[in-house]
Order: structure tokens, then sequence, then C-alpha cells
């Protein structure tokens, strides 16, 4: 089996646009989601989540509180924190973590299981409700949990729990008779152990993820048959999660799925395991299943701002090119499990698209779903809000035109924290003497090439200018090896420079420039990106998109704003001849670059005009328009925001 | 107090269009619907409706079943039966409907209360849920129909029944001492009670409606109270009616409403017996509000086929401007009312907005309601649709892309036979010596110029070439008088041509051209509609028909589907400068009159083509694209359907 990670702990941010969110979910977010965890943030629902695991350990009285999944809540915040504690030491924050950690211990059972609804509500029904009740899914999280925390801080006692908990279930699940042939209404499981894996060196736990990918789908569904033994018994009646199976991807074993289906969190984290496995394993079918099920997604179900699920019911993919707008879900989750899927293909077989995508959704979706003071969050991302029909059509019910406090379902604030948390896994990989940069992320890095430690670093400004200057700050005793950047799709020009002189990769393809050198201590390659302002068209199946446009700048996604642009966008279109103001404003949304380009906006006809007049052309005025980064809308309270705008045919 | 209308019965309609509805109608809906009535329709739920007044009548034992509402499906079917018996007489229909009547006064109760639901099932409950449980509307389908029944036959009976309980009625509600000050949930009663007015001259009645009308919206409101004495029981748990008040138009007194909101089926049916009242007692600020409430309707909340109601919560209007064309709920019932609204509207002046409104919700939206079997029928009329998003997105769960058999509310299809068969109410007006022509449907007409009959005959090939001749059969011994024509607003050329000779109207104002002559039997005035293609836009601030084009010819809306076009409608743009080829095709939909034009279709690409790529324009080619009346559409399989198409600029 191949190990394709870089160790952990290896890449250090140092950025003039990324520090300050990781800053923030440092200082704010992991506290603030502290307190949540704690039922301490007045005005909001409390989580209970902590309080359970005290009844749990036995030291507190009282009955299970919140959703039966409840418990992921702190393993995501656990999580974070160990990301957090591997690159910026804290020693209070880790104080506080290993309180946690001691408690989960405690309120583990004697035979290694850990949930804190079954074990205060219902002792007796374990594993009785894969479909519904989370309890892999559950058990996925505290994994990963304890997976960064012992990575982070060297400390075994959480990765003890997670091997004890996951060499429980590999006796209650398993082919073999008197097993359970089951698997979980949502996947995390399968690419938690994958990590497990990766921690432990213990093979057992690569071959529990495969059963449980491999069980996925098999017919007649093991869903229908734990349904009938439970007597039809259900926990989430909006649902139909027994028989309705591509809500969780289990119509169909998963080397025979093309096409994304269902609930978009629980297909990426599926993906995220499967390409994980087949990276480790070299499972060729399985990677096939990933490449289709990845261009299916990217290729025909994809926003261009990185979003998926482009429906509200069942939080799901519909069907091939049909992304509207207005309705869509696009939960934040969805993105971040996307990046996932991405991070683990980029490790098999780096290609630029896979970056590409990562790229979009990080910069987009992602950074949209936090509001820069860490506290508001967005669940749903949609391309295009009209706050007055939002407010009266409930087709639009999913839709908040201004990020939220905190959720019922929190589960997109502690999903954001971890990722940006861990951001630094997602900048490079390294394959035997070939160092990937795939995110212009500034920093310094550790990396082995053949073995010899080398340490390089990135100063980029890459979100501004879209110049990177790479530097190899200590060669030691590497002997050649090759460096492989990649060229973002929306950059139609680059330039290269080593050592101040302009020079050419010695390959470029699949989305990477490769240069191989001899590298020295003090080299310097200087990337200098075509930042220039892109007019995006998408594939005309778009009906949503027909005749329209959208702007896009570097990483980033714009959109206009009713607060630049006054109401009724829609009556606006961009000239497609004219040419782009790129200013950089520091004092607006935390600093940011607009765009602005000379538009027509039809004339609104005086009060009293009929409805449907015979055809002569819309009366238009010339006017600037000013566009903004997707990322930062809904800052400025509600107003209507759009991101694909009407093409003039001047 | 005035009396605007001609003589029911003295219009008969002979019209190659319009003709084969009315008898369709007459020869299967209503013999079909006898047979729904009667739980006769295999693989249809059972209605219960006739059954439920046996059982009142005590000649039955059982128990209640269907909605709280379902008697007034048997109001409703034994108006259209009447309606039609009073221009087409059938004795053994007649014979049928006899027996029903006599079955009704037997389920009346001894104080005149006649409504099965609350007789058998909550007799102790009367008039405790006005909000939810429609008795009075009840009460008024009843009404509606004894008024049809004895304008039709002479024949009393149904008409005492209706007297009977509109007296009790006036006993339990009023502003005396000890009455209710209530009003009906869904608007009905106030409309029906100006009809029994008309029929039996009692003013009583006139005041009751004014009751009513006036009670409506007073705060603090009836609901909350009744909600609060009744300790909060509710017949609808998914409405919210004794606290939502907008939903049934009680939010204001009905004077200060200026803006439709709320379920669109009740708004309409309350402004027709609003602008009833105020015609009949010169009502000014109740006129008032009805020019208020009808112009917000018809210039900010209208579609083009004459739909109205923008979303399926609540069946209901949303904002001004926001008409959606895929999610929009446009119920059949909806567009009738609106024909009630007009029609009560030009009695009380004849202004051709009114009657365009009427012509157009007639010849589009409940044209299209009803396949051309009379057994099918469509209860939400969009105006696009994409059968694949449909199917998977529950945004669209209310829209069918083709007709159904029957519903389990069953409102629309006796609200289609009781309009169609009462359609020669609706081509004429008379006032003093003046005949307003507002529909071109051919048949025989006997009015009163002066209280002297003249007769008159239209003929009409208006849906074809827009020809109408207009005959005066017989002028008898009446003096000069004027004729005024509706010239509709599609029309932009009229010739017209007394006997032979083209002439020019006296005067053209309000959309009617009037001719006053010293008519003699014989004359015969031709009115020559120019029936060229017209490209229609929309109001610039309907975001939903931004770029977009609709094609009309005369009366009729049209549309692309799939059967003519392939798929993806979206692709095509019609050209705006490209000429229209009319051809009529009796093969196809019953006889239709389809349009050619050519139209630019953007190529797709090759599979596997990216989502989003820099814009270079699209690839398009030209095709010639085919349109068809709307109201045909959804008779060849599942499909894809557009009214709104984008329009090429070329």
């Amino acid at each position: 089996m191949k190990d394709i990670r870089l160790e952990t702990g290896n890449v250090r941010i140092e950025d003039s646009f990324w520090s300050p969110y990781i800053r923030l979910v440092k200082e704010v977010v992991l506290p603030y989601q502290w307190e949540a965890l704690n039922d301490g943030i007045e005005d909001a629902a409390p989580s209970h989540a902590i309080r359970n695991f005290r009844i749990a350990a036995g030291e507190e009285a009282g009955a299970f509180g919140g959703m039966v999944f409840q418990d992921s809540d702190v393993y995501k915040w656990l999580e974070a924190v160990g990301y957090m504690l591997g690159v910026r030491p804290d020693p209070a924050l880790e104080a506080i973590a290993d309180d946690v950690v001691e408690l989960l211990a405690k309120a583990q059972q004697p035979d290694g299981y850990l949930n804190t609804y079954f074990t205060l509500q219902e002792p007796e029904h374990r594993w009785s409700n894969l479909a519904e009740c989370h309890e892999l899914y559950c058990a996925g999280h505290l994994i990963e949990a304890g997976v960064a925390y012992f990575q982070a801080t060297g400390k075994r006692k959480l990765l003890d729990v997670c091997c004890r908990y996951a060499d429980y279930v590999d006796t209650v699940f398993g082919r073999e008779p008197g097993k359970l042939q089951g698997y979980d209404g949502h996947q995390e499981i399968e690419l938690a152990l994958m990590k497990l894996y990766e921690a432990t060196g213990n093979e057992r736990y690569v071959k529990l993820s495969q059963f449980f990918l491999d069980e996925r789908g098999r017919q007649p569904s093991f869903y229908a048959q734990e349904y009938e033994k439970r007597v039809n018994k259900v926990h989430f009646k909006e649902l139909n999660m027994a028989f309705d199976l591509k809500y969780s991807q289990s119509h169909l074993p998963v080397r025979e799925q093309d096409t994304a289906v269902g609930h978009a969190v629980r297909l990426v984290y599926m993906c995220t395991g499967m390409a994980h496995l087949a990276g480790v394993t070299g499972d060729a079918s399985l990677l096939e299943a990933c490449r289709k099920l990845w261009a299916n997604i990217v290729h025909k179900q994809m926003y261009i701002t990185g979003a998926i699920g482009a429906m509200a019911y069942g939080e799901s993919f519909t069907i091939d090119y049909d992304l509207p707008n207005d309705t869509v879900y696009g939960e934040t989750c969805a993105s971040i499990g996307l990046i996932f899927f991405a991070r683990r293909m980029l490790e098999i077989e780096p290609k630029g698209e896979y970056a590409d995508v990562l790229e979009r959704a990080l910069y987009n979706t992602v950074l949209g779903g936090m509001a820069m003071d860490g506290k508001h969050f967005f669940y749903v991302n949609p391309l295009e809000v009209h706050p007055k029909a939002n407010e009266v059509n409930p087709i639009y019910g999913h839709v908040k035109v201004q990020r939220q406090q905190w959720f019922g379902c929190s589960c997109c604030p502690p999903n954001i924290a971890r990722l940006l948390a861990s951001l630094h896994h997602y900048v490079y990989t390294a394959q035997g003497d070939t160092l990937y940069v795939h995110l212009y992320i500034g920093g310094e890095a550790e990396v082995r090439m053949d073995g010899q430690p080398v340490r390089v670093r990135q100063d980029a400004r890459y979100t501004s200018d879209g110049n990177v200057s790479f530097n190899i700050q200590d060669a030691g005793a590497a002997g050649p090896f090759t460096l492989a950047f990649r060229v973002p799709a929306w950059c139609e020009d680059v330039v290269y420079r080593l050592n101040g002189t302009i020079c050419e990769p010695d390959d470029v393809r699949n989305g990477y420039a490769y240069f191989t050198r001899a590298w020295q201590s003090g080299d310097r390659l200087e990337l200098l990106f075509d930042m220039q302002v892109q007019l995006i068209q998408s594939h005309p199946l778009v009906r949503q998109n027909a005749g329209k446009v959208a702007l896009q700048r570097g990483p980033f996604l714009y959109c206009l704003e009713e607060a630049d642009n006054g109401s009724h966008l829609h009556l606006l279109e961009v000239d497609r001849e004219a040419a782009f103001t790129v200013e950089y404003d520091p004092y607006l949304l935390g600093g940011i670059s607009t765009i602005r380009v000379e538009s027509l906006r039809t004339e609104v006809p005086a009060e009293g005009a009929h409805l449907y007049v015979p055809h002569k052309g819309w009366a238009q005025n010339r006017v600037m328009s000013t566009f903004i980064p997707y990322y930062a809308w809904g800052n400025r309270g509600a107003g209507e925001m759009m991101v694909w705008v009407k093409a003039a045919r001047t």
C-alpha cells in the first residue's frame, strides 16, 4: 500500500489573505463554538453536545438532548483544534481539549462503543437503524478527531479510544455469519477509517472501510431489511431512507455509480473515502468510479462557485445541467466535501482539474460561507437572491439573504473551522522526486525529495496581482528534483522567472508546469499569473444561464449586489466589448478588488405601464455596474445579488 | 338599484370554434361528472358528494365522506346543467337534475340550513369555523345553482331552497346584538347573494352580501376570536387561517385593499361580489377598490395567458412583477374567477381592458385547462415545463405536464363546465340604447334596445382569420340604437364594412368602436381584425421574462413544444426580424394554426465539454421553430413547453 501524504505539520501558512482567516478560526470560531457546544450562547438553542458526554460519562444526571448526530459537533471541533495545535501551539486550548478527550474516554462503553444518543436514549437499539441514525457517521468524525489530535500533539489517548471503537465495530460488521452486512446512511466512516489506517498502519481499518464501500448498494437493500426488523420504526419522518435509496447513494453498488444523485454531502464524503481507498490499494475499478462521479459532478452538476446540490429537497443533486441559481441548495458542507474528494484525487493523479475545482470551492462557496466576524454562517449558498420574493415564496424558504448566527443542525460552522485549520494540508503533495504545488498560499514547508529534507517558501500575492514567488530556502543534500506548479485553468498567460530571468518550464501537462533542476538554496522561481478579468459563459444545456455571463478574476467569482447597483439587477446587461476597471478598496468588505464595467440598463416605464406590449425592444441606458467578489456578498444588509448576468449584444 | 343584465337565455352560441366545446360539456363533461359525483369512475377516489346528500336526506345510512366543501361539487354541476338546459333543452338531463333538486330539498334542515358535512359530522358546530370550513362558500354555490336552474327552467323549487337558506343565514349573521359578525374564509356567498337578489328582487340579499363584504378585514380579527372560542381546533392543519389573514384577504377592510394578496381564487371571487354590489348600489368607494385591485392584478401580477397566482404555497399571489413561468400556480379556477370579475366590471363600465383580460383568460388558461376529450384537466397552468427537472424537484411538485383524470379536490373541472355552459352570458351587455359586443363568438341574440326587441346574429371566424360578420336579423320597431364593438388590444388594424362598403365608426373610445344608426333588418356590419402574428415583450420589471418574447395571434398565445422542436427549448432564440408563416392544420390537435419562424439554435458541444469556459459567444444554427396555441399544449405526451422565448438580436 502506498503512502502519498506529506508529513503532517510540515507546512505552515503565512499569507496576507488566508492567515487572517486562520487566526479568526483560532481566536473567534473555535472559542465561539466551544461556548456553543457548552450551551453558552445567548439567544441560541442549546447544543447539549458536551452535556450529553458528561451524562454518558456519569458526571452529570439528565437526558440526551439535540439531534441523533449531536456528538459529531464535538468531534469536528476537536479535529479543528488538533489541526490548529499542530501549527500554532496553545497550551490553554490544548488543556481544554485534553479535558474533552478525558471526557470522551470516560463516556466510552466497556466494549468500545461510543455514542451518547444510543447510550442514553436507546441502549437496546444500537445498530438497528443504520439508514437514519448516524452511528457510524459519528464514529467516523470521532476517528478524524482522534487522528488529527494524535498527529498534532503526539498524544495517543484519543487515538486509542478510536481504535478500541473501530476494533469493536469490526466485530459487529462483516460478511462473516452473525455479523451485520450494513453500512451507514450518511457516509463518513469510510474516509475516517482510511485516516485511522494512515495514523496506525493497521490494515484492518482499510479492510473495514472497503467492506462498508463494497456493501453499499447491494440488493436486496439492507435498509429495507432493517426497517422491517425494527417494525417500521422511523427516526426522521420527513425522510424515506429505507426506500429512497438514491438519497444515500445506496441504489447501486458504488462501482456502478456514474451519476451524482441524492444528498450532496453524503455523495462527496463517499467519494472521498473511495478515492482514498483506491489510492492506497490501487483498486482500479474503484478509481474508475471516482473518475466518473467526479466528471459528472464537475462537468454537469457543479455551480460556477463550486457549490453542489441544486435543490433543497434532500439537500440533493437533481439532474445533469439543471442548475437553478435562486432555488439552489449549495450547502457549505457539500463544497467542503468536494474539496476533500479533490484532495484525494490529487494524491492519486496530479491533474490540474482537481486543484482547480478545489480552489473554486474554497475561494468562493466555502469562504462565502463564513462572515468576517467568524460568528455568522451560510448553510445555503445561492447565486441569485431577490429578498422580496424570497420572503413570500417558500420555494426559497431555505435561502437566507444574510449569514445566520448558528443553526439547529449546525454542521457547516465546525466544518468550515476544520477545513481552514487544516488548509496547509491542501497546498502541496509530494510524489517521489516531485513536489506538486496545487494552491498558491504563502508560507513555509519542509518536504522530502527522495528522502532528503528540503525547505521551501511561497510568497504569494495570488489574490491581488497574481504574483507568486517560490523560494528554495534550504536545498540540503537533495539531488535534482522537480517542482510542478499548477497553472490555473482561469489563467490564459503565465510568465516564469528563475532568479530574475524569464524562463520556460520543461514541460506543461495536465495543468501543471514542470521544472526539474539541481535546485540550490536561494533559488527563486517567480510565477506571474495573468489576472485579467474573464467573462465566463456556461455550457449551453444549463438553461438557467442561457445568454448570461459571469465575471471571474483570478480564483474569485464576482457578483452584482444591490448595494452597489440599485435594485432590479436583472435590468443590467454587461457590455461584452467594454473594458474592465479593477480597483482595490482596502476599506470595502475587509479589502476587496471591485470590477467596474460599462453596462446597459433597461429603462423602467412609468407607473401604470402595461405588463404585455408589442415588442419594440427595450429602451436602455449606459451605466457603470460594479461587481464584488462572490465570497463577500450579503454583508451590507438584505439586498439583491446575482452572479450570472445577461450579456448585452451591442 | 340598476339592472345591467341582458335577460338570461337570450343569447345562443353557434360557433365553429366554441360550439364543439359546449357540446363536449353537454355530452361528455356533465355526464362524466355526474358519474364522478356518484362514485362511478373506476380508478378515481370516490366523490361521496351525492351519497352525502342521500344520507343527510335520510335515504341512506352511513357517514359523511370527502372534503368539508364536497357539497359544492354537486352545486357547480347543477349550475352548469341549469345553464345548459337554458340553451339546449334535454328532458333526460332535466329529469336527473330535478331528482337532485328533490334530494337537496329533502336534505335541507327545518330551519333552512343545508350542509351535509356539518349536518352529518358536526351538527353541534355549525358556524364555529368560518375561516376554514366553507359553510357560506357552499351556500353560495347552492345559490348560484338555484338561480341558474330557475332562470333556465322556470322551476322555483331549488330557488326556494336557496331563499330559505339565505333567510336563515340572515338571522344568524348581522351587526345586531346576538348575531355573528363573521364572514367566510373562502369568498363566494357575496357574489351569490347578488345573483339571488337579481333572481328574486329581494333587497335583503343585497344587504346581506354587503354585510359580509363590510365585515371582512375588521380588526380585531373575527377569525382569531372564533379560533379561541373553539379552543384552537383546526380543520386544515397545513393552513394557518386564523392568523394568516392575507391568505383569505381578511387583513384589511376590502375598501382599503389595493394589492392582490393571498389565495388567488378567493380574491377574484371577492372582487366579483364587490363589483356586482358596486354596480347595483352605486357604491363609489367599493367600485374604486375594485378598480385598484383590478389594476394591480392586470398590470402587475397576471401572466400573459391570463393565469394568476404565482406560487403553489397558498395557491397565492406573491409580489408585483414576480411571475415565475415554471413554478407558477395559475389555477384554472382563478382564471375563471378573473373572468367573473371582468364581466361584473364590464357591466358597470364598458372598457376594453376588462373584455381583453376576459378573452385572454378564456382562450388560453381556461381552454387549456381541459383536454379535448372533456375528461382530463389541468389544475395548475404553467408557462414553461421541463419534465425531467419537474420529476425530481418538489418545487415543481404541483405542476403536471399532462392533464389529469380527476382531482382529490376537484374544483376546477366543474368550474370549467359551468363557465363554458354559461359562455353566452359573456358575449354582450346592453346599456340603454347601446349593445356592447365584448366577445366575437358566433350565434344569435335577442336584446332590447330602449325596450324594443331586436334580433342580431354574429358569424365569427374570429379564431381563424379574424373576420366577424354582425347582422341585424330583425330590427323590429326599434329606433336608432348604438352598436359598440370591442377592438381587441392585440389588434393593430381593423377594417369595418357596412353592407359591403368600408366605413368608419362614429367614435372609438375605451377600446370600443361605436356605430349609431337607424339599423334596418338585414343590415350587416363586418369587422376584419388584422390577425398578424405579434411579438410581445413584457414589462421590464418581470425578471423572469427579461430579454424574452412571446408570440400571439388573435386571442391566442403561442408556445413551443418539444414534440415540434426537439428537447432543450431554451436553446432557441426567435429571430425578431424574420417573417412568420401561419398554417392551419386541420389534423393537428383538433385543428390549429401553427406559426413557424426562423430562429437561432445554440449548438450543444460534444459530450465532456466543460461547464464554464471563457466567453466566446455561442455557436448557433439557423432553424425553423414551430409554435402552437398555448391551450393545445401537453396533448402529445410529456415534453418540454415554453411560452417566453429568448429574442435573438441578429
